[in-house]
């Protein structure tokens, strides 16, 4: 029996579209033989759909939409997809993250989700009960495994296992032929490396066939980035989705096909692939008809945004507004332009040296003779989001923050200035990965950015000479540093101990710490790293960490 | 023996300045007579710690000072306080939330709590394991059982109960004598009675008093209304910390005190003090020593957020900041006026038609001839937005934003515009709530706020005449619509059953779900509903939501 993996993009919510999407590929699988197909985690209502979950109506339209699509695909291949289903025990969370299996113009059987992830950005707790133990279906002579995404995540690290349960044990028990693994899983860079060789863990401990199928597309600032796997019993990989991209996997489980050669792919491509995607569906799936505008300020970071934007939804969609001040370098509007030319994009120019003396004008008297400080530098920025989303609300256009995560990170950045948008496209990408990726793009896409945007120091512009590096640490110290603080949770002390200064340290940790509040009213912006601003960041703001700078030797101070 | 329940206001982080305060008054209360101190849950980092729970060295860090601060209070009775120690199982979440006992100069047991709320605003699940059941501890004779907060929340809904564990059903095996409940619950209006009549019935199940310790204090979008409990064990209610404060609760739980009379308070008067309280401490644990700016608009919102703002931290550190268009009617500058010289707060003026003029002349050409909408409106808005900020930061002075939950569900509120701000010190509060306590401050305060602010129409006042009223239903409506689909969790078919008519629950609907963009990026707001924006709303953005409008019938259409 041939088993067709259903690597969907379904929209969160569109149930009914979800549903219709389904249809057609399971016909699809049907015309190449499949006997069963396996479609993602939570795909009826698309993943993740948050706390649409609470909403009594939403889950009864599920159940309905269900149904009739069992009833639709009564000659058809079985189905097994996921949703959501009440739990009608009367005790627990009022939910199961469900595969449900359409057979014969009907729902016959129903498998729970038995591991919920409740870390970073997942927050299945919230609404699931957890089922005690995996189970299995008979189909065609092979009995089936199915489990949901987490359930084969745990034990991988002996010293730390999340869960206390083994949900899979069964399966070596009743000698399941093989099993199936519906996932919800996002992307981030190296991700691919990891699932593989934890799958391959699976079919070696019960000596069965993995066959494993994630969802694709960008669901606010989650990409899934497909890649479904298929695993043979003795650990090899034969089957791979394709990344960022719909497809149909056919495999037959007691035939497989030869081994395939690792897998491969550079981290800068695969991240540009995620931002690309995420962009890309962020703007179809808000239903922005009219494409998306950016600020050109002829930094590096507009322009990466700029290339992603229009290889997201064609160059012909994407308008990029030059906003020189008496600040601003000639290589600014020039390398801006130049950029424009070589992707394709259209531009226009608004100079806000008349609405900078007009602020000046209103606020003198309330300023009197205070010196100047970050504050003009703000109005600057402001003035700059103000046209921007001026011209966003006109045209219905999706404005794009071009931020990254450094200074994200520190908070080098104005809120409601240069922090306006409703997409931040590169907002969990390191200053220094914005380099490497844009050096990749110019090899590998004939110097689409001009060299000059990559040779110049950064600069945000807002006053004579300024350079990044007035304000903060050399990049690749900040960076490093900032990886090791939000990525591998460490503090102070860790971050000194892996060789970096104690001052340098102190001041980072302080402005991320001090930044918090601009991050609290960011857009949302696309996760490619362990972990991201937004969802999987939930920081307090008014708050006092001073006790993090506590000495080694255990001395503190009492407060109160 | 008497116990001191100790009703602290922690500040989130500041392990050191909690455990001062704390020695502080445990003094006192030995001082007091008392025999055992109780302080709230996770008093040591302050409630909610959040994802500083994920910082290594802030739990090492906790760990030490609770060390010392055992030490240090080796001469006083033993103190029970909430922190967080880590679990050394190797299986399961990190952390343990846990009451400590310090007794004789070290931290002599630990309870662990054994129902983790993860809905709402909770997400106890993210961080800690849970224990299998309650346990107690000998002192002076007495058997003494604890209890963190959830605890004793399970099985309220008989026909629902959340858990599938009675973590309690030891207390009726041991005879407990006395049970103590170390809480974090935040404030809602109504929940103090809702508490009292769970607690008389734990009390009445174990023939035992309980003794029901709350966390007071603001903490970002959270209020903790403290109300400590003492219950007796028919079930009276004998003694009651106080609201909005801290404070020190001293009962012999052998020999309590006489029943008192019902607690009685009016949701206006405690939903201010909730703002109140929350603003105070919003703006003290940020560290703004400067005081606090906001817009007057010469509507109720700002009328009664600058009410707010100078009960919270004094008149004298309140800027009210008139910003006149060419659109703002001649009320709008003196009932400002009038508001502030009746509150005592200072005012500046800043017209804005001049940097409208220069917004108008700067988008001349990109805007061509495209018709006036509600683009121009926004401009004026964020505008404002850049003043109020830049006063703000050329002042060190924390930006209040006036907005109300009304509009911020609507989305009759301008991004980057009236939203701007640190916190949105009335958004959890329907415009019908301001209203009511709006006349509650008048009846109670002397008319403090014109009766002119009240009278006239809510207008944004973004184009001539235009009141909310154009665009909105009535008030009144909204709000029960709102209160339903958000508070309720209610969708579309059970809102029209509550008796509202069709048009306006699907307009009202859309509008909820096309504003979620702009929630995102919304400042924190003190929550005093059972439903607030922010931390307990998560909702997608990019989302299709067709299918809630399926007829009852059935019907729908397939996408895809």
């Amino acid at each position: 029996m041939k088993i067709a993996l259903l690597q969907l993009n379904p929209t969160v919510g569109d149930i009914a579209g979800n549903a219709g999407r389904l249809i057609e590929y399971v016909k699809k699988a049907k015309s190449m033989g499949a006997g069963l197909c396996v479609a993602p985690e939570l795909y009826l209502p698309g993943y993740p759909p948050k706390d649409l979950l609470l909403n009594k109506t939403f889950i009864e339209r599920g159940l309905a939409v269900a149904d009739r699509l069992a009833e639709d695909l009564a000659d058809c291949p079985p189905v097994l997809f996921g949703m959501a289903v009440p739990n009608k025990s009367g005790v627990g969370k009022p939910l199961y993250n469900a595969a449900v299996l359409a057979r014969g113009g009907k729902i016959t059987a129903s498998f729970y989700k038995c591991l919920l992830p409740t870390y970073d950005v997942f927050d299945e707790d919230r609404y699931f009960e957890p089922a005690r133990g995996a189970s299995s279906f008979s189909l065609d002579g092979l009995r089936l495994g199915v489990t949901i995404c987490e359930d084969i995540w745990n034990g991988t690290d002996e010293s730390h296992r999340l869960y206390n349960r083994d949900p899979l044990r069964i399966f070596a028990e009743e000698k399941t032929d093989c099993i199936l693994n519906l996932s919800g899983s996002p992307f981030t860079i190296g991700k691919q490396a990891v699932r593989e060789a934890l799958i391959r863990g699976v079919a070696r401990r019960f000596h069965a066939p993995v066959l494993y199928v994630n969802q694709v597309g960008g669901n606010d600032d989650l990409v899934f980035d497909g890649r479904s796997i298929v695993c043979s019993g003795p650990g090899e990989i034969v089957a791979r989705g394709r990344a960022f991209s719909e497809d149909i996997i056919l495999v037959d489980p007691e035939n497989l096909p030869a081994p395939l050669p690792e897998y491969e792919t550079e981290p800068e491509e695969e991240a540009f692939g995620a931002l690309v995607m995420g962009t890309r569906d962020y703007i179809r799936k808000c239903g922005f008809s009219r494409g998306a505008i950016l600020g050109l300020s002829g930094g590096i970071d507009s322009a990466l945004t700029a290339v992603v934007a229009a290889e997201a939804v064609g160059p012909g969609n994407v308008l990029g507004v030059l906003m020189p001040s008496p600040y601003s370098s000639a290589g600014s509007v020039d390398d801006s332009l130049q950029l424009a030319r070589n992707i394709g994009i259209g531009t226009i120019t608004v100079p806000i040296s008349g609405l900078m003396d007009a602020f000046n004008a209103a606020l003198k008297a309330p300023f009197a003779d205070a010196p100047r400080d970050i504050t003009e530098e703000n109005i600057q920025s402001r003035i700059r989001g103000n046209l921007l989303m001026a011209l966003s609300n006109k045209r219905g256009a999706l404005l794009l923050t071009t931020g990254n995560k450094s200074e994200l990170a520190v908070g080098y950045c104005t809120i409601y200035g240069d922090m306006s948008g409703g997409l931040a496209v590169i907002s969990d990408l390191p200053k220094t990965m914005v380099y490497r990726i844009s050096r990749w793009l110019n090899a590998n896409r004939g110097g689409i950015i001009p060299q000059a945007v990559i040779d110049k120091a950064p600069s945000a512009e807002l006053r004579p000479d300024q350079t990044d590096q007035d304000s903060l640490p050399p990049y690749d110290i900040l960076d490093q540093v900032l990886h090791l603080h939000i990525e591998r949770h460490l503090s102070a002390p860790e971050i000194m101990a892996a060789g970096f200064d104690k001052k340098t340290v102190g001041r980072v940790l302080d402005l991320v710490r001090k930044s918090e509040f601009k991050r609290k009213q960011a857009a949302p912006g696309i996760k490619i790293t362990d972990r991201a601003f937004g969802t999987g960041w939930r920081m307090p703001i008014a708050c006092d960490l001073s006790v993090l700078k506590m000495t080694n030797n255990g001395k503190f101070r009492y407060g109160g």
